[in-house]
């Protein structure tokens, strides 16, 4: 069993899920949110038999999650035909983390048809990016989730390390996660939040508090590094909005997320 | 009052709210699903005080909507600091309609700053461009709900209508709600699901069922005719995304939503 594959794991109980949120997913003060999602996606793909994808979830976030203990409690809102929709709570003891609604179904139940029009990433030969294991020590100290992924970023987006951000609000690089534990759909409600904040590349550095953070998940994944971009169009009123691609080692655009998150406080 | 205001009104009782959706806001064989978040939005922002407006708001359609009773039953998820997150689900009779997770502030409490890098649309001037109005009448009468307001579309895409799709998956136009109803952060719920689908433009005719919409209130809108945009670059798997972008009549990115809906069956 990969170290992800434990990280993520959920025991049923009488309240739904039992899990153990793992402090190497700590950025900051609080555990990482696409993590959350990730184990929260993996209860509800425990709920309804023959739908074990997420294909859209929304999640909203209320409260810091911190190391240890917590339960997913889940409910179905509607289950037949295709896919079935669904809700799901995160709690640490009285501390409600987040809340959440989701469509599940089966992404092998779905066309083959392809008729994207975007383009993948145009990043540099995975050797010639900036792995994550040169991010500034201090970064890494307050970011342990930087170890539990290899991410090798696009050198013309990593100019915020240096002092030096680029300004345009784009993050992009390669990314895979250790013990070359390989993407699934899963996996992708983690991805589209690995990433620091897209704020980084406008020079504001600060961890910025998601609101409300929704991923499409559009295929299962092919085996491989995924490419990953990260951009924001919007930075206005005290809030920016995150959209996410992650594209496959094929070249299939296998999620799309967007978030809207507060601006840190310079 | 006018006549939008009329529509989405709500009144409280025993579940929450009761309203009556109009059958003037039909597409096809439902109840537009635009029409049905303002709706839900407008009981909503009556929920927690001081709190009216809607800054994130996503949407899980379970069946189609008829004309007639309905009733949101809203609940409170969590209340504090500058921002409520609700939850509502909108039932006619024992039909469950659609559920939702939402972020409600004060619109007016976000700080000034605006570095929006996002361009509004390239949008020829208003007397350029197609009234709905012009709509083919088959169309007019599968979807009343084009009386509801004046739309006016970009010439380049509305080859649809002739047969002559662009291809390009986007969709573009000025928008202003009938008796000159001024925009407000209700109605951009309305606004940003108010368009055909943008597969129009790809010549795939036919009405794209929602599975989730979600939609970030940024900025009250100014008063006076708003610039809309949808496109799509990923129709793939029997779905695709659809973004919307709502711009005021001063140039402020004032919404942004993103839906996942199924294709038309051909």
């Amino acid at each position: 069993m990969t170290e992800y594959d434990t990280h993520i794991a959920v025991r049923p109980d009488v309240d739904g899920f039992a899990t153990d949120l793992v402090d190497g997913w700590r950025v900051g003060g609080g555990i990482n949110g696409g993590y959350q999602l990730a184990v929260v996606g993996n209860a509800l793909g425990r709920v309804v038999a023959e739908k074990p994808d997420p294909i859209s979830l929304s999640a909203y976030y209320l409260s810091a999650a911190v190391a240890g203990p917590a339960t997913v409690r889940p409910r179905v809102v509607r289950e037949g035909g295709t896919t079935a929709t669904l809700a799901a709570d995160l709690w640490q003891g009285d501390d409600h983390r987040l809340t959440a609604l989701a469509t599940y179904g089966d992404l092998a139940d779905l066309s083959d048809d392809v008729r994207t029009t975007a383009s993948p990433p145009d990043l540099p030969p995975l050797e010639d990016c900036v792995p994550n294991t040169m991010a500034p020590r201090e970064l890494r100290e307050v970011a342990p989730l930087l170890d539990r992924f290899d991410l090798r970023f696009d050198p013309r987006h990593v100019g915020w390390a240096l002092g030096q951000p680029s300004g345009n609000g784009e993050l992009q690089g390669w990314f895979r996660l250790v013990d070359d534990r390989e993407p699934d759909p899963i996996s992708l409600l983690t991805v589209v939040d690995a990433l620091p904040p897209v704020t980084f590349d406008l020079g504001l550095m600060g961890w910025a508090p998601t609101v409300e953070l929704t991923v499409h998940v559009r295929a299962r994944p092919e085996p491989g590094w995924l490419q990953v971009r990260h951009a924001t169009r919007n930075v206005a009123g005290g809030m920016f909005e995150e959209d996410c691609e992650v594209w496959d080692s094929v070249g299939r655009l296998v999620a799309q997320s967007r978030q809207l998150a507060r601006l840190p406080r310079d």
